[in-house]
């Protein structure tokens, strides 16, 4: 709701992505039709890809901020990708965490999910950015017809 | 023409996904307007990668049916991934044709083949399921200009 | 301006690829409702893979230009995709140079530049065809935004 959030100093400060409540629309105080919308797919599980998707991601932040465009990006992970979003695996926790009180949206796919489950007998952790989507690329097909752009990085 | 197809142990079964004959068209049948279209993307020739397209396919299919949702879903193989869609050298032979059996259309590149051709003197062998389209990202353009989702694995 | 190049040979030849000059509108004699347009995503610096995107390009340049159809792709270097326009570095200056004569529009990520030369302590020599771009997501998110497809080989 709010459009601030508090950094681990405490202080407030004004988040550089919009985030959606659904892909269908933006929050209508972004301005829908001017709202930027971006998702990224992460299904790579080596730690430089991952972190050369979150530069991405907080390079095109940066950019629409200073442009004053409200922009809304949501990272899906699926199969190796979804490391990034596992409490005890993602090389880039604290950088995820950044992102997300950015604005920037963290879903992790459920049908990956439960892969791991099976193979390692227990759930994994995620980290608490991340927000469970029942299929990843269902997700990233569905937010294509809602007309966001798509990078593979 | 049948929305039926039969597995190999002859029962009939509902196919799972739509295939329409064209880019620019579902079956009417389908109801195209409301028909899901994604165009998934292989160019690399590990079976790590295969596997994992093939079963975001499966995924998503099973979404969709779930939902009572049509879609069209189409793998568009080209470079080293064209190796899927080659009788000799598949890991996957019996999934391509499952999914295919689902309505799944799998296009192999002409342009790919006869690199292929030249290379080792003579043209190879493809999955019965195997449809050869001019050009590879000719494809994937066009489809994506009549709407279809792109999705790259 | 001109529809023509001029070739290495001197002898002059129609160029294959149209190249506007913005995001927003090929040229008009191109016919702008009609141009196929295409944004090529390279972020990986394996020659390989910088191979098969070049290769992408002109099978789908050749592929319009024998339908008679204009076309124009961009390809966006960023990350280590961006040594395919180092002047350095690249592995296919001369396949960068005869795309870009028939119209290819190569994009180099500003970001990247910035971080290499913070890496080198100077910033590396593009190749001629290099055209830098402020960031190289932000120029595939608004190529999309203005309809163009996206490949990611």
């Amino acid at each position: 709701m709010s459009p601030r959030s508090t950094t681990a100093s405490g202080r407030a400060r004004p988040r550089r992505c919009s985030r959606p409540s659904s892909p269908q629309g933006a929050d209508p105080e972004d301005g829908m039709d001017e709202t930027v919308q971006v998702a990224v797919h992460l299904d790579e599980g080596d730690a430089a890809r991952m972190r050369m998707a979150l530069n991405n991601i907080a390079n095109l932040c940066a950019h629409y901020a200073q442009a004053g465009q409200a922009v809304a990006v949501e990272l899906v992970a699926n199969g190796p990708g979804l490391a990034l979003l596992r409490a005890d695996l993602s090389p880039l926790p604290e950088k995820v965490a950044e992102l997300a009180a950015d604005g920037v949206r963290f879903s992790a796919c459920a049908n990956t999910l439960r892969g791991i489950t099976r193979d390692e007998g227990a759930a994994p952790a995620l980290l608490p950015a991340a927000q469970i989507v029942p299929s990843g690329v269902v997700r990233l097909i569905e937010l294509q017809r809602a007309g966001w752009a798509y990078l593979r990085p």
